[in-house]
């Protein structure tokens, strides 16, 4: 990929484009915006995945979803990977990623709404802040040396989840369900910009900050993740083979609602922010249908 | 969906057609191919679920794999859903549907070789024949009454698992594996032919047969269901969008490798069968990689 980060926007004209934004740190991107400076130099392709500088540079009038569901063939993610929140959730530590999947139908955009359907509703809804890979190449077997290669860029996400259909004997029976209780259609936002390896270097050192109206919730690093980029790579593309445009959501910190003695469960119309250093913010309002 | 059966397949010039094919029952199939008899209504269109009938009819020199990956974008599963296999499997049955995900690269043709990676080989192997749907429109929240609307067909199919990689604590530590173990390229075959539920009838009384080198495993029938394919698409489609192409495996009966006291575990080279009343037959040869 040649960008350094990748957004897709409006131009002044309203046309939709991919490019990547002229701004030094990542918090740049909503302040130049805001001023209205935000440049981009113009990408062109098929896709997210295929694209071509122009030499063209132009102005951002507004920021789109990087990635539309029908970019993303599905949705990988990884459970129980920083021990506090192993020790938070009751569990123990996996000897392997703990692997489970959401549909793409599941990803929505930077600022969009999460709609929580009734069913959960009731004293359950969680975040989970999370950093997500995004796959640019297709490939399968890929070994730990080489998984950079495979990694388009890293995105900001998270991994809202329905805590009694994932953990309660009365919902999930006796083998706790991850895929229906974290799968609801727009459960797996996603940052505003895909931020390429090269920019931020090592993925295995990243403050991660989640606030929930203005609150902070979970202040940790991606240094205490315990299975890390190349080796959730290696490990899922075991005999899978990896399409161009999966996410792979690899895990939260400690400071869910779950974790606390009193869980404050997230209610209507609360504000949800996930910040990653060099990634830039997912901020969604929650919506109770 | 105007045809009764489904299939894609090659016509006498070599080209790649879709056609509803002029038969009794789903024996015909194959016995009609090999005397080189087997005629089909040609449909045209844009994939399986945009089909218009041609007028036309031909001969059936080959038959493909009726849904390619691309055609699918996920496979929904449900597990625990006959009495008996959860008591094989040493589980409780669950007060609502059992659900995780395969990847759409896990499906595999009628007649194509599962290859088993490396991981997967030490005495871990197992089959089960599952009834499947196919979803013809995509749709949210969707009612028992109507599910059936939404069906395109059923199709016989394979759910292989790796039973160390979704049970042993060695491997899946202390939360049940159910995506990584049984979502390996391939391992989700699928029938040659999508059968109406116009032909089928009630999808919840067909024989269910498995056979792994002629020898019968599995010998049961979808009338021991817990939870039917109505119940199951109102349960799924919960505040989650169910896109057309959705291939949803229903779960097995009893009989499978790890319900024995000395588990039968698949070998390379053996050929595992899938029988299922009015949906013919799913053949696939174990392949150590």
């Amino acid at each position: 990929m040649a960008w350094q980060r990748l957004i897709r926007f409006e131009d002044e004209s309203g046309h939709e484009r991919f490019g990547d934004p002229c701004i030094d740190h990542a918090d740049d991107l909503h302040t130049s915006l805001q001023k209205k400076e935000l440049l981009a130099h113009v990408y062109e392709g098929h896709g997210p995945f295929a694209l071509s500088k122009t030499g063209e540079q132009c102005v951002v009038k507004r920021i789109l979803r990087v990635l539309e569901p029908t970019d993303v063939p599905i949705v990988k993610c990884i459970g129980l990977n920083y021990m506090k929140h192993i020790k938070e959730a009751g569990r123990t530590p996996p000897p392997f990623p703990t692997f489970f999947i959401k549909p793409r139908t599941s990803i929505a955009g930077y600022d969009e709404q999460i709609p929580i359907p009734l069913i959960a509703q009731d004293e359950q809804c969680d975040w989970e802040g999370e950093l997500s890979i995004v796959i640019g190449k297709t490939g399968k077997n890929i070994q730990k040396h080489e998984a950079l290669e495979y990694v388009a860029g890293y995105v900001v996400s998270n991994d809202v989840s329905a805590r009694k259909w994932q953990r309660d004997q009365a919902y999930a029976g006796s083998v706790p369900q991850w895929c229906f209780s974290k799968g609801f259609d727009k459960w797996a936002p996603l940052g505003p910009m895909l931020v390429s390896p090269r920019v931020v270097g090592d993925a295995g050192n990243l403050t991660l900050n989640t606030f929930v109206d203005g609150v902070l919730m979970q202040d940790s690093n991606t240094s205490d993740l315990i299975f890390g980029v190349e080796e959730i790579i290696q490990f899922i593309s075991q005999g899978t083979t990896l399409e161009q445009g999966t996410v792979i959501m690899t895990g939260t910190p400690s400071g869910v609602a779950m974790g606390m003695s009193k869980p404050l469960w997230l209610k209507d119309k609360q504000l949800v922010k996930v910040v990653i250093e060099h990634l830039g913010s997912v901020e969604n309002r929650i919506s109770f249908e």
